[in-house]
């Protein structure tokens, strides 16, 4: 049995199950979602007007033993950036939701209150989701957990969204159903919410499972990639990422003199050690949380954990890199207990933690508050809870916050905030920032890999020379956002050829199709063109391409280096 | 002698009076703040960042005896639409200034705290400003002429620019010294601030004057030029303008069904005729205030008035058919009294009346009051003056008001609220607001003239052939703005060849220039595209020259039409 396209008129409140038509036939995640809100969404629209959809569809390998595949992509026009949007997040609703036979849900028109979408094998209606309304995430999950069982699996939006606020993620559970997973970047929740949809509960019990064509192949490419997997010095037991998670990256960036403190005004400062990936792994141990930890079953990197009070007390999920960093350091912030609690505030009103860690920042410097008032950053997040207009100022992107305030140092792409790397001393990740579809986002060509990391061979951070290396990372992410694959499973694929071939043998075998490692830069330029050709038609030139005006002008230390990649280079991403 | 641009480095605090080019020699007005800020301007910059400038240039004739000719441009890169702006506006500030010689003053750089600019006609020096800000500007006028003697001109930027408002006008003083003269659109006034620019301060006693090249042409022309304005039904002595003032427009707009109600939802209704021109007229009257009045010395036509409480009390200054209606119908509000008190609010903190109309309007439809709450409107405005955060919310424009309380009903166009014609059903007029480099500006390519009042020939407002009218309109638009002739001189020039022969005379006079009737859609289409040229590189498309979303698909009553002329008749209005 092939997979459906389920498209929800929430004006009308019908349930359509559409056969998947042969062009969308091999597509999935990422390279679904862009097709699709390209074919249907005018890219004129305002992004929360009645003409904006809302796109989930899992990876093509998603929901079969594939490892670390737990994928999700949602997609729209958003809110925060005027362009394309795919937001990616690893939750076992990624999984549920393809062994149910659901290529994509399209989401379209606008009811009037809030609804649920609840899904099982047999269908799905449409439910009063107004209980939940004005009610924190955490909270509102245990009540549907209560409700539905513990085995369901929850999309939702929160406060946040229902106040408009263009900063909205939209949630997903983690394996113990806390609201902790985001696809968070770009808005979506708010265009979610302006659907009138408030949660998506799955319900997998008895689900058909994904078909898969050629299993023979993709047994034999599960096998080297998960092999590749287990080698690898970043992902393996004991490797970088399951010891300390993504985290282990502010000790080493920070070192690199590439971790933005205080609004990107110093690249090294040696407060970061207080909230290191190594120090959190211990503080795990003593508060009573849990790590390593999966976000969805059948993950063998296990890069997550469980955050949580003394004595294992409110659990958040995990602490990422990016959030620690984002709510930390660039708001002058050395102390995880307060970062946690400011995460779980953002996981709670359902808000992306990159986006609010930088609209603080901007805030602070703006003169809200001072650069590392911990208690204050808090404070905001209960003036967002409360709705009052200081706190609406912030939920609408660190762009909105610096207007409101007057500031002109404002790290964004296309509106949207950068995440934990100053590109004026890691350029490669720059020149990512610009040039993506997607607004200033590293996980869209993360040079980081080799220019910090080493992977698939050292380059000098510092060096100029980054649109060739941009240029293939942005198209081989585009393949891995649409093949389920988790991003991490890059670093094992980049150095070891088997581990490629793996991955790609586990989605021809899924899809029956003839698919080399030869067609992965071809099939990413494809789906690069779709988004880009969707943004020129919503007005994006190559002056879209380009950094903030402060990063061109303004040195970073310890470096004292600014952005000097120079705009020609940036134009040449897109080409050839 | 000739006149001098004055550069003023706010940085420094240096004063340097340059010496006119040949390249600007002929210019003047928005010709020559649009060639300056293109040249000198990074078109990429941020608007509030330390590479904006601001450039104030009097009209060519400005200054001289030539009637209705107290015109001054100011220009910048807009914080409002991230274009570049010439905002302008009629005091006598604009003739002191040409008579003390000055071509152009440029601010650049940023001061500490806040600085007064005083000029006399033996040069200029920066003063200490810090003691009237945070004061309303009604008080400040008073305190300043107080000081400085009641022959002064006074240029000014208000709290809201204080707060980085970019809904901040520049506010010149009209004849009575009252601050009820504005620059508004574009949020200059932001830029003036973010330069650390609190006044201009002109006096201009025993200054120089303007010199005339040709005295001779200049009389002649300047003669043919008044006797049109002084014979043409709109500008003649008991003619619609001095008579009632633009806010004669109200009852004829509304009668078109053009007159934009509550948030743009309808375009007639019979409670417009409460705040009519007639009807303020004689209100004006009644309560002790003055009509007709004059702008700026010299003018034969008299527009303007003097606005007061009951027994003259806190004068306003003119309540022009813009601010009647953005501030009254367009928020449900048919109370003179309220919107003159809305009014004062607006000169008083600094604000542009057009756009905090459609900001109030959008928070109405956000829910944030309801249509027709002229208290709570006026609260509001006691919000702004008190810095809270509702308040700030509001000083940012008609985009961010709407983003902040999720309304996609917002009727901008390059990020600048829409004047008093609602494009549905005067179609010209949309196509002036979609296509001008300005943003939704009605003054910038004035269709009205033909589509309603019948000037230059009547056309049909519901007709959608509107490219060539728009065309002509915006090019000898900018050669008005260019000439320091008030738009209003239009009207006789359109009917009577005469009346433009002889304006064009005067600037030929002036100059010392053959120029002719002929030349005059050269110079205009120059301008345009020196504009467009700077648009351009700010990243702007033909996807900026478009109507919002919700004007192309809801229809507008009581002609329940709605905008359509297609995207290829307006990508046609800069060709040729």
């Amino acid at each position: 049995m092939g997979k459906k396209i389920l498209r929800v008129d929430m004006e009308s409140g019908k349930l359509e199950y559409e056969e998947v038509s042969e062009e969308y036939r091999t597509l999935g995640g990422r390279g679904l979602t862009s097709k699709i809100i390209s074919d249907e969404v005018p890219a004129d629209c305002h992004p929360m007007g009645p003409n904006n959809k809302l796109v989930l569809a899992p990876g093509i390998v998603t929901g079969t033993s594939a490892p670390s595949s737990g994928r999700l992509s949602v997609g729209g026009k958003s809110p925060l950036t005027g362009g394309i949007k795919e937001s990616n997040v690893g939750s076992r609703f990624a999984q549920t939701m393809a062994k149910l036979g659901l290529k994509a849900v399209v989401i379209q028109g606008k009811s009037d209150g809030y609804k649920m979408l609840k899904l099982d094998k047999d269908g799905g209606e449409l439910l009063d989701a107004s209980p939940w309304v004005g009610m924190g995430l955490y909270k509102a999950y245990e009540e549907l957990y209560q409700k539905f069982g513990d085995k369901v699996d929850i999309c939702s939006v929160g406060i946040t969204a229902e106040m408009s606020g263009v900063n909205s993620g939209i949630c997903f559970n983690d394996i113990d159903g806390l609201s902790s997973r985001y696809a968070g970047r770009g808005g979506l929740g708010a265009v979610m919410a302006s659907r009138g949809l408030k949660f998506v509960v799955l319900d997998g019990k008895n689900a058909p499972g994904v078909e898969i064509k050629d299993k023979e192949l993709f047994e034999k490419g599960r096998k080297k990639l998960a092999k590749a997997i287990q080698e690898h010095d970043v992902t393996k037991d004991g490797g970088a990422l399951p010891s300390f998670g993504t985290a282990v990256l502010i000790n080493i960036v920070n070192e690199a003199g590439g971790l933005p403190h205080r609004n990107f005004s110093s690249g090294k400062e040696d407060m970061a050690e207080m909230v290191s990936g190594e120090k959190k792994a211990e503080m795990i141990k003593q508060l009573g949380g849990e790590r390593p930890h999966v976000c969805s079953p059948g993950c063998i990197i296990r890069c997550s954990e469980v955050w949580t009070k003394e004595g294992g007390k409110d659990p958040v999920g995990v602490l990422e890199y990016e959030s620690v960093w984002a709510l930390g350091p660039n708001c002058g912030i050395y102390d995880l207990e307060i970062i946690g609690e400011l995460n779980r505030a953002c996981n709670d009103l359902g808000l992306d933690t990159i986006e609010m860690g930088n609209t603080i920042a901007v805030a602070m410097e703006g003169g809200m508050l001072e650069f590392g008032d911990g208690e204050g950053a808090l404070e905001l997040m209960e003036e967002i809870r409360k709705g009052t207009y200081k706190g609406r100022m912030l939920i609408h992107g660190t762009e909105f916050v610096g207007k409101a305030l007057g500031v002109h140092r404002v790290p964004t792409v296309k509106g949207q905030a950068m995440p934990a790397y100053d590109p004026r001393s890691i350029k490669g990740i720059g020149v990512t920032y610009a040039t993506t579809t997607m607004g200033a986002d590293h996980t869209a060509g993360y040079t980081i890999a080799p220019e910090i990391l080493g992977t698939g061979g050292k380059i000098d951070p510092l060096e100029k020379d980054k649109v060739d290396i941009s240029q293939a990372l942005q198209r081989s992410t585009a393949v891995i956002d649409s093949s389920g694959y988790c991003l991490f499973t890059a670093f094992p694929v980049l150095d070891i050829p088997e581990g490629l071939e793996g991955m790609v043998e586990t989605v021809a075998g899924v899809l029956g199709e003839d698919i080399t490692v030869e067609d992965l830069d071809g099939i990413g330029k494809q789906i690069l063109d779709i988004e880009r050709e969707f943004n020129k038609r919503a007005g994006f030139t190559e002056k879209d391409d380009r950094l903030p005006e402060f990063m061109r002008t303004e040195e970073l230390p310890p470096h004292d280096v600014v952005f000097d990649v120079e705009d020609g280079e940036l134009d040449k991403v897109h080409e050839g």
